[in-house]
């Protein structure tokens, strides 16, 4: 046999499009202590997933021969009946509505393909959930940044561009306990939001995997964006039943079931049977179920949203301006003195022992200044203990 | 609050482009009678899916609390190492170069969109696994059906084409146990199909959801394809543990690795940590746990193909030209008459109670009418006295 002669052949176009890993996620930014305490990521606590039901509802499951047979076999694009119904239920919509996803980075994955002509123009957060600019560029998407205030995107900021001639394909952002910066979308910027969708025909791409986690506040609703037919929402029970189940969906306007199952079905057929299942049987097996678990997750976060909060007013007095968050597993933090460097103060505060996410890995601008300014800090796998302590390393650092 | 006035926005062209289902896996093409024997897909048998030791490793992982917190945890791109490590051992290669998917299809769909430039010639079986040119719709390839006979894909043919200047961007085929028809690839053309990927400087990409079915004949070997930097072997835990895991692999170049993990941390960021530790645990309590599962499916395959092959003989004599399967999951008799319509057969076969995919649903070339003369039986969830059954009706269908 000859020896192959020619070099391998090259990659896609389409794959050669997607960016090295840099910034945000990149671990090789940080030289950890052994005893660093690691604040990086929205993870649930795990005291916060229910392990002995799952334990309970997986042991039910596989010793009944008529289930345990049907969790081992393909299922629907969409997804099982009893889940989707729940699902919808729960968000006030048609079960039709529904196409169960492998979690939320999923969902915006199939949104975007599905709605992100090539090349086109979106507007997003700024400050972003970096990922989404990742999953952008599997439609070569152009970012254009939308301010990011205290009640969320600044829709009038939008609206003025719109006006001025800006066109764009698909706006993202996250509504409830807004990943970094905290806020939440007015329930009046929401139909503001829907009706400039309509009015400039684009699609309006809503990532909400922290709705479920508000413990202060008032809840600002679903409807407009439930109501509108160019909404797309994304949710997930990663941040309620865990990351692990890869198991979250979408609601999708009537027009883009078709399209996205269509899509679904070339990408990888469905969501895995078996953990819907688990997942469905955890959800029908007592309709109280759900929320008997999210009452103490929210008490838990809500503690060590304060825990934080209140540790570094009182150890760094001064440095940060502060909102305790009403919900979410996020605290975005901005350092009052512009003279600090705060690349600096990361490795200063990873040296005395706290990891953290730089605010400039948040900007999906071309002027990073205002996000740098920030730190994210992710309460949600940490002891208040743990946060205390984390808080006093920050301040040392300082 | 104005109504919206525009209609919707269009959806991306990328999502335009993908077709509605038509032929095979449309189920509205049939009219079922309740007692119909179902022959339409590659679906393992229930009775050859290890439910009692799924059990009870669940019932291991969700009683040890630091197992059963990681399964519920985000988890790498490439999946978990144990599960890498058993998969890698099994092929033979590195474990670097194993990434987890979700099930076949989706190894599928990331080798399509990481090798595939868009619009490219990309020559595949025919017949063919008909879902395969619907993943291709993801790169809108362009098709180049190659024959294939009982010793697979006619390699010398695919030789003749690229010597007489056609060039294509990959190839596709199933090497063991061909979807639908049958048979194996043989070493020499295995070796002879790496040497004009290295000539021409194309990918192939290597679907084997049957490799491990095999219950007579010889083993054709993967080393050529393993020893190739320019081939990707998809396969799956689909046949043997069950399609409801959605738990997959690829074996990889080393070329390819990081590729295919940006796009997985665009598409979906990894496989269910749940499903992985579950099949994870059962590989790993016993070495020899999954050859203890895979040998009796094998004997109730075995027995289930001669099953029916020998009882179409029987029923039908002189009417279908049978090969006796060595492995996999169908039958592809050919009709011996020219004069059967094929269609018409498959009508009265349904009205007699017996549904099956019919031959021309495979084929990926124009021509239509060697695959029409086939009928593809499957045969791996059927009892022998269900496949007898079948037969008997199919032969008062014709």
């Amino acid at each position: 046999m000859t020896i192959a002669v020619t070099a391998a052949p090259p990659i896609s176009s389409f794959a050669q499009t997607l960016s090295e890993p840099a910034g945000f996620g990149d671990q090789s930014l940080i030289t950890s202590r052994p005893d660093a305490i690691r604040l990086l990521g929205g993870i649930p606590a795990p005291q916060a997933l229910p392990l002995p039901d799952i334990a309970r509802v997986s042991a039910e499951l596989w010793t009944d021969r008529t289930a345990a047979t049907a969790a081992l076999q393909y299922s629907s694009s969409t997804g099982l009946s009893g889940l989707r119904e729940w699902i919808a239920r729960r968000e006030g919509v048609d079960p039709a509505r529904i196409v169960i996803t492998n979690g939320g980075l999923h969902g915006l994955s199939l949104a975007v393909l599905t709605v992100v002509e090539r090349g086109s123009s979106v507007a997003v957060d700024d400050p972003i959930f970096p990922l989404f600019l990742r999953v952008l560029e599997l439609a070569d998407g152009s970012v254009r940044p939308i301010p990011v205030d205290p009640e969320g995107l600044d829709v009038a900021a939008l609206a003025d561009r719109l006006a001025g001639g800006e066109r764009i394909s698909a706006l993202y952002t996250v509504p409830d306990f807004h990943n970094p910066s905290q806020g939440t979308l007015t329930a009046q910027r929401r139909r503001a939001l829907v009706e400039l969708a309509g009015q400039y025909g684009f699609w309006l791409v809503i990532d909400n995997p922290y709705r479920e986690l508000r413990f202060a506040g008032q809840d600002q609703g679903l409807s407009a964006f439930h109501g509108s037919d160019r909404t797309i929402v994304v949710n997930t029970f990663t941040k309620t039943l865990g990351p692990g189940w890869r198991v979250g969906w979408l609601v999708l306007p009537e027009s883009l079931v078709d399209p996205v199952v269509r899509l679904r079905n070339r990408l990888d057929g469905h969501t895995s049977t078996v953990t819907q299942a688990l997942v469905e049987h955890l959800l029908l097996t007592d309709p109280a179920w759900f929320d008997t678990v999210l009452a103490p997750a929210r008490r838990l976060y809500r503690d060590r949203a304060i825990a934080l909060a209140d540790a570094l007013a009182v150890e760094a007095p001064g440095a940060f301006r502060i909102t305790r968050p009403e919900g979410g597993l996020f605290l975005w933090p901005r350092l009052t003195d512009d003279r600090v460097d705060a690349g600096a103060l990361a490795a200063r505060a990873a040296d005395a022992g706290v990891l953290y996410q730089q605010g400039a890995f948040f900007s999906s601008g071309a002027d990073t200044w205002e996000s740098s300014r920030h730190l994210r800090l992710a309460y949600g796998d940490r002891t208040p203990a743990e946060l205390r302590e984390a808080a006093r390393r920050l301040a040392a650092a300082l």
